[in-house]
């Protein structure tokens, strides 16, 4: 019996002449594309060609919608009305869609980027609205969603598709959540550390906080970075250490 | 025996705080809605907004993607690679239907704005390209095109719908051209004026132009402005004209 | 012996082919035009426009810079660096300057928009920043503060040039600070009724509050609004009253 | 008797998360920075950053104004009012002169980016209002222009300061335009050849071009690039072989 599991990662995060990370290296690691959509990074023809190029391997494309905010690339908190999050989540995510169909690729799912998806954990209220957006738009998409917060709960309550992520290379406080940058020890920078930690997850179906704890939680995808050659690597590490497990790596293993 | 014809406007041509035209009086007078894209104007909230009033008073919803220029309102003559022309079309078209979508309203057609008009109807090429965009999209959507363009014939030779337009306000060359607005007599500013010629066109099915020539062509659907009182005053005779002909004014009567 | 006082507006808001306001009657009306400067509203050729005609009037230009956000008008809150924050403030000040220089103007004053222009008032920090900003690109520009704040504290400190300013159409908390506009009562809307309340705080150089306390403080420079016929009457019914007291409207009476 | 020459290099070409090339690098090899104003890339903290940096090390700050189009990185043609030029150039170069300013550096030079850097040599009539709007800002600007063009004649005749450069990695055609890029041969990718040429080309003070044909003209600046760390490998070959012929690296050897 083959298992398989999900990565994704967040690409096409350039913009016109402007490129970040290693996307085509990425493209032959992970499982799925998270694609900035025009509004913090990513351009029209930096999402078609991901688009093409991830549909070209069997990777799934997703659309990763975030602030208009170039300068400050989705991530400075910006406030908007209930209204214009709505409006900017289906702009975004209609774009993607369309791109990706002429090339050839079906979107798969969504992934809020920045200060957007912050908001999307922190305020029930934005999470629904973004539910509300994705499911008017096409109920088929599946959410990828941080294992154990309270927006995972809002999508099993509201019957939606989702896949349950960890992060590779983040620590995690005991309540689920990421542990803050600015603190010791809340980034993982060795790939085989990494793996490691990967592996215990996957293979026990729990989150390993920082201080030991063990929260139980279905895990349906690994998120990795490409941003740099190290993330690169640990991403390489991760994939050949869940294959050695005998996991197959392909798009969404979990739905709801 | 009821005949139907379509009356379509560009709307939804603001941006943020910024307003243009008179979109809710025009409402009550069309039946499809070109709405502006975000690239050259109009933004999400303008597009769901108008998308919802559109589709509560039964007027069609369509795209009317432009360059990526909110200075010069996509008016300005730009040059792209036919890649980047591909692909903001298709991000535009797709970021319509998905707003639309979240309103309830099906996205109905695809018209293009400004200088991008003017290139899909000059350059085959482009014209080529915008097919295909739109066709992979969904091959349901209809061209809005000017009546007897070479664009019309290339998009009956690939089998597309398409609503072939004539203008209330502009004055026609012998080859089926609008006269430039630089021209004296190119552009008619007297209601009845336009109404009675709107009249004779659909009532002969033709295009009459400045020197008298009739072209003959079949007509779908009659354009006009809502940009200042007096366009709103002449779309209103227009309509009043063509249903004391005993034409229903609705989407799209003519389909390929 | 003829007094002087300031009458300043907010202009240039369009954007290209957006218009918004009434510019050209205002500047028949008021002695400083605060220009946008193309963060959150105006464009270069706006702002060039604008400083030629009030510098053809004998009108004051001065800046108005706002928050990178055309979408929101400046009026959503973004957090930024103080980094960021020091670097957009003078980077839209030296383009109001040298688009004034081109026409012959030269930059006179600045006055914060929008949330912008609340941060700087609300946040010490940020205040210093701006006069720090101001002072290091001219120590000759004057900056607009509404009379009674700590930031117009913090610029007599720092020996700064500073127009003070009270709001035409604007009721006032006892602190001196504005009444939030969804308070009933917070803005007048009849023109008559302004111009006795400017009357009465300019004659008796204080702020009359909703409560009926008054505030003095020397005043500078009333702010008039042209975004509404209304707002235009407004501001002529104010200026009249002004020189009916004997009042000469002018560029910045007041200085540090 | 020490003979100076300039070595510019065009700077400050991220945006926000983006960075492109080795600024840091080049700041210690050139002597003078063309620093791109927001339009076509360069935010304002870039823009501040760089300042600083160049300033620290003696190293002349100048604007590289461009088109506003971030996507295509003022690389894509496109058609403005000669107001509208005008107008984009004094905003950018403003916003320079202020953003220097706030880190004690004063604006030296000007040198017009991509397409608007085509336009301004291709159109006298763009080369002078180039040139009239630089001298309304401030007359001791210099601009860096290309050897024996018909721009740099008009400015000659202007009386405007300028600084006569020629590129290290380009060929020349015979009548001093640089060959186009899909030529081949075009572009010298090899450290010492061009440093070489650069060394004829200063010593004879003449530009050589593809066919051997010398054009006499005085060099003030020598032009290199720092987009690769090949480029930057360059830069540093030409540095070394004209600091052994005697010559020492500074800021504009000639003026008009």
């Amino acid at each position: 019996m083959t298992r398989t599991i999900d990565l994704n990662c967040d690409m096409g995060e350039g913009f016109g002449a402007w490129t970040m990370g290693h996307d085509d290296e990425l493209l032959d690691i992970v499982s799925s594309a998270n694609l900035a959509c025009g509004f913090h990074a990513g351009d029209p023809s930096i999402m078609a060609r991901l688009s093409r190029e991830a549909q070209r391997r069997g990777v799934a494309v997703g659309a990763h919608p975030g602030y208009p905010d170039l300068w400050g690339f989705g991530r400075r908190p910006m406030q908007f009305s209930d209204e214009d999050l709505r409006n900017l989540l289906a702009y975004q995510i209609g774009a993607a869609i369309a791109v990706a169909k002429t090339q050839g690729a079906r979107l798969s799912h969504v992934k809020t980027h920045g200060e957007l998806g912050h908001l999307v954990v922190n305020e029930p209220r934005v999470g629904e609205l973004l539910i509300d957006t994705v499911m008017a738009i096409d109920p088929e998409l599946v959410f990828t969603v941080m294992a154990t917060t309270g927006f995972e709960q809002q999508l099993q309550r509201r019957g939606c598709r989702l896949a349950r992520e960890i992060y590779a290379d983040r620590a995690y406080l005991d309540d689920g959540r990421l542990m803050p940058r600015r603190l010791e020890g809340s980034v993982i920078h060795d790939a085989a550390q990494a793996a490691d930690r990967v592996a215990e997850m996957v293979d026990r179906q729990c989150i390993v906080t920082a201080s030991g704890k063990r929260l139980s939680t279905p895990i349906d995808s690994v998120c990795v970075h490409g941003d740099s050659p190290e993330a690169v690597s640990m991403a390489r590490a991760v994939r050949t250490r869940l294959e050695e497990m005998g996991y197959s790596i392909a798009p969404f293993a979990g739905q709801a």
